[in-house]
């Protein structure tokens, strides 16, 4: 199991008129503390499609607690329990700058051959990163 | 029981590099979705807000199965399987162009006094114009 | 001149804590103006990547005047005053439900050919669908 | 006249099918370089808030020459050439992670009282904070 935390900014582009970060935009969130924690890794994302690997998502589910403010610095927190087979999940939370949890939630991405556009297992050269933290 | 459909044209802002939709958009799809729905049964969710209840999203869950590409027409289906009491239940559909689905998923919302900020039940207004759909 | 009118619904996820349209949501708009423009001459905008034409945007220009709330019927009306040649210009404006201006802008897209993506001139399919209306 | 650099991440989200960053997120990142300026002199914009007033965008002209790719780690830089008086009016440009220029625009903000709704002159908080910078 590996955690990371990253922190953004909530801008005003973010903000409903209830004052609250429109719920659409956590998924994109998610995106950034998942890129954070494979950069973390030394395997940036964008990595992986350079070596002829897509990963769309394949489900997202989040339970809304709070949400946060305009302006607020809020933490992204990236978990993953288990070392990535068929798919990888992500296991997300984030926090108000207050440190209460806003929500939190799962991504699952797949792996795609971008030639063959089917499904795959995770590329060896990801799992070698990983392994050492799994163990 | 009730659903209803709402097209909607996919716009090159929706779309990333892999050349389908981004999944952080479909919050927004489900959005429009459930807005067209309250406004077909002659309850705009603007009404709600008019009203002093406040809708925030207290879940949502999506499955991918397809994604549409830039230009499709799609098709957000929304069905209410249930009189809403203290939430409400969008059970949400999204099919391609050419009629497959795209994604599954729910979303739920709470019900917020705008006043008190606390939780509360279904507002009497609504479920009037609802209940004869669902007897 | 040529001028097309078209009609979009301002939704929740478009709408800041000011109670009105983020600034930021108008360039989406103004695509969904000048790719409607497109359709309604029989020339998507999805033909001309298809014909290897790229046309990324080489300027955009709004002055805000009013804003849209919530839910509003807005109109998007896009005009093309001069056949295109090195480029194409939109001229933009967005009216409010109540006929209004709510902002004005011009968008000036350049042609690119996706194979060399070198600036080309517009191709000649296009000019020859736009021709007609420009005599 | 002062200047403020500010780094963020292009992400996933923010990228079109051409593979470059969607014309219409620069707003967004325009927002964000102009509320880091703001910080870096002590005012962050939310305090601008708290005091009542409000300030609307009251036009954006955007010049775009290069567009970042994913991933990567772009400077805003935000210059304010004058002490706003009406108005205040933020010059822009976005430098790709190689240093050259992406684009450059200019936005113009006006003041607004929260209370009365009509435009006033920037408030005196601000200026005592800017006027060391300016003289």
């Amino acid at each position: 199991m590996m955690s990371h935390e990253h922190q953004i900014r909530v801008r005003y582009a973010d903000v409903d008129q209830m004052g609250y970060v429109y719920y659409g935009h956590y998924p994109r969130y998610y995106e950034i503390g998942r890129a954070e924690f494979l950069r973390s890794v030394g395997f940036p994302y964008k990595r992986l499609e350079d070596e002829g690997v897509m990963c769309p998502v394949a489900s997202i589910r989040i339970r809304f607690l709070r949400a946060p403010q305009y302006d607020e610095l809020i933490t992204i927190r990236t978990t993953v329990k288990k070392l990535p087979a068929k798919s990888v999940t992500f296991h997300m939370e984030v926090l108000l700058e207050n440190g209460k949890l806003a929500n939190a939630g799962e991504v699952r991405l797949a792996f795609v051959d971008a030639k063959t556009m089917k499904t795959s297992h995770a590329p060896e050269s990801l799992l070698e990163v990983l392994r050492p933290h799994f163990s």
